[in-house]
């Protein structure tokens, strides 16, 4: 049955070469709306599309008549350029000595490396290395480097842009059903609520399926098959949550169970906003987070991209 | 006056006997619309109740023309088991080695114990003691262990059950209100976002009287009457306090008033949504919150059963 | 081009003397109502006042046709009184031995002075020096002590009233647009939801500009024009903070741009909502912040006065 995950390694190297800190997805969001406009006809069903005003830098995509949506956010982690050469963190980057950031300012194009100064009270200090100072605000993110094997992908951003891959994905296949690809995950969140509303009321969708990638840890290995997330900060609802590990069962999906104490993602700030959205996080696990060198197994993905194509058939 | 206060203590133990834990109050709920179906008759007004579909597992009920709402939260602390009989907790229980923790599972009823194991670095990891592993996400909560005297009632998980009392004990009274048996209070909140969205939207409702149990402290006694809180870690609208204050002593209700720094509710939740509730937290001081040994006086309970009746009155 | 801004001392000292801690705010939010009263007719344009039931304390100004708000919270940092003479927090006021705090209870006006106790564990605990108990959760907060010269003006709550001041001075010259003063900043927040909501609904505005003091710091100083914050522990969106910069550049305002990691306003908030709300800081920098002697140079004040006129007209 794998023959509907098609794991598109071309198109999650473009996704990852666009940059797109959180608040800053303008030009990410223009190369998604760009592709859909372009490949929409080859799908089984042309959605209705919303973007622009009363949106933000959101997507959402509206099949047929929908009763579950697929959140996918489109925003990365990355870092600020403050006063006096030092950097503020976006999100929750770990900071590595030497790393390397790039953006572009008033002057043009800049590619730096981060460099952590502590100070004499034992105080980390983030800065960039760069012979004049960067424009207040400017935002830097790390350097694209995508390596592949037969085994693996490796490369910064495949939180979330393999999410991202995932949504695009189950949209050839998705008769009805909704995709939002949603901004802000990574810094406190804040578009699932409009977003979430406007799915709800408009069309009255409140099961959210989260499309991202989570953490290999004790339990949850490379290799494993997707993972379907039972809680972490936050805690599912029981009945959504045996629906959807009914329905990986019954369609025979290689699927993990993760239960974890920690972490969060859209589906913890949905369940924060005034719609009653049942909601469920479901990725394929990845090592390294939130550095350049994330890495995820590719049965993983095509794993993860499988159970996303049944669960928006069957819930839909 | 007293006569309006009914404690039924059978009741409660039933009540106490419906496992529950946050994201899993399913068997509560439907305990609850049992209960309302079997009785609502014998009630001074039936209300219309509100459950299912795009209500998660709360109910609302509405009495006639309402201008205020009693929230009463229906789930309980507990813990998930994780990998490696690690338990993960639901909310803030305390974890005390050797209570008595009860679920179920693939393979049926459980009855485990909690041990506390603390590493090498001092960390305490909290495990349950079992001769096999239970399944992933399983939910486990406090063995029900009920005991009652003429002075008080002591039990696990009176937090919130006799919240849950108290306001079917002012159905019975009710001729214009809103009642919300909420959900997820102990474990990050989400429901009094859509549920206040709801009877505000429909019936104009943002006045609401958190019924809920406080904490015994140095300002706050047993046996000293029930707790009208001027504020916890949130800060209520000092207009609607007084007016609740007035109202209780206009109505000779024994009373305590109660000002604390810590502390949170389904009114501090309210006051984070969309819509401008007014919200006052109501309850009967406990001891040894969030244990399986929490205590409450009887006759503080009774005068919380009396403050309800008569704010529902007056405020409606 | 400087006339537009028309630093009004007086009214400033009127506006600190008059009291107004989170969730208390009725009398401030009466004297802003007369305020608007006696002299909206001089106004360029009269607007739409919404107060009252469904308003909570806040008020919301509707000039023309909107589509950008100012956001102006009328709260202030202060402190309640609890058991045994102890005193806790409202918001983020820092506790110096010996501040004159006033407020008032039942037994009338009191003026007394914070003690800091320190335990035997180190732990340092707040107390009022009166020879008889206040009563409990009465609002204590700092004793006006206003100091005005040619080049700064100090005084307790510049952190808002200044934002109120720079309000009520944008709304002379405001022909499409809204003022919002909103509740409960400095303690949790939670009016900017159904103020945001309201406005967003009735109105599609989902533009706002936060009229509140930010910090003197290493990168933003005294005198050196209104602080544009390009974000705090929020990071608002990229092409609305563009916009906002651009505007500020064309119409030759004096400012600078602030980037910091921590700190938050009604813009985090609004953030958190379920509506699409851009969002940026814009307001004068202060130093001795949450005390009783915050200090804020005056050209400052007058530079953000112009910016908020050009803002509002342009933005439109």
């Amino acid at each position: 049955m794998k023959k509907l995950a098609h794991f598109d390694a071309t198109l999650l190297e473009e996704l990852i070469s666009i940059r797109g800190a959180s608040g800053d997805e303008g030009k990410i969001r223009d190369f998604i709306l760009d592709y859909i406009d372009q490949n929409k006809e080859t799908w089984k069903a042309e959605p209705t599309i919303l973007s622009g005003k009363g949106f933000q830098d959101a997507i959402i995509l509206v099949f047929g008549e929908p009763k579950t949506a697929i959140f996918a956010h489109i925003d990365t982690i990355g870092f600020t350029a403050a006063y006096d050469k030092s950097l503020i963190k976006i999100g929750g980057p770990r900071a590595i000595d030497g790393m390397k950031l790039v953006g572009s300012d008033s002057q043009g194009e800049i590619e730096t490396e981060l460099m952590i100064i502590e100070d004499d009270e034992g105080q980390r200090n983030l800065k960039y290395v760069c012979d004049r100072e960067i424009d207040r605000g400017t935002n830097l993110t790390f350097k694209p480097n995508f390596r592949l094997n037969n085994q693996h992908v490796q490369s910064p951003y495949l939180d979330n842009r393999l999410g991202v891959l995932n949504a695009i994905n189950a949209a050839k296949h998705i008769e009805n059903g909704v995709i939002v690809f949603s901004t802000y995950e990574e810094h406190g969140g804040g578009s699932v609520g409009f977003l979430g509303k406007y799915i709800y009321e408009k069309y009255g969708v409140h099961q959210a399926l989260i499309s991202d990638i989570t953490w290999v840890t004790e339990g949850v290995r490379h290799g494993g098959g997707v993972a379907i997330s039972m809680r972490d900060s936050g805690v599912p609802r029981k009945s959504y949550l045996n629906e959807i590990i009914g329905l990986a069962n019954k369609n025979k999906i290689h699927f993990q169970l993760e239960v974890e104490s920690a972490g969060g993602s859209d589906g913890t700030m949905l369940q924060k906003t005034d719609q009653p959205f049942d909601w469920c996080f479901i990725g394929a696990p990845e090592d390294n987070v939130h550095t350049p060198d994330e890495k995820v197994f590719i049965s993983d993905i095509e794993d993860m991209m499988e159970l996303y194509i049944v669960l928006m058939k069957e819930m839909n």
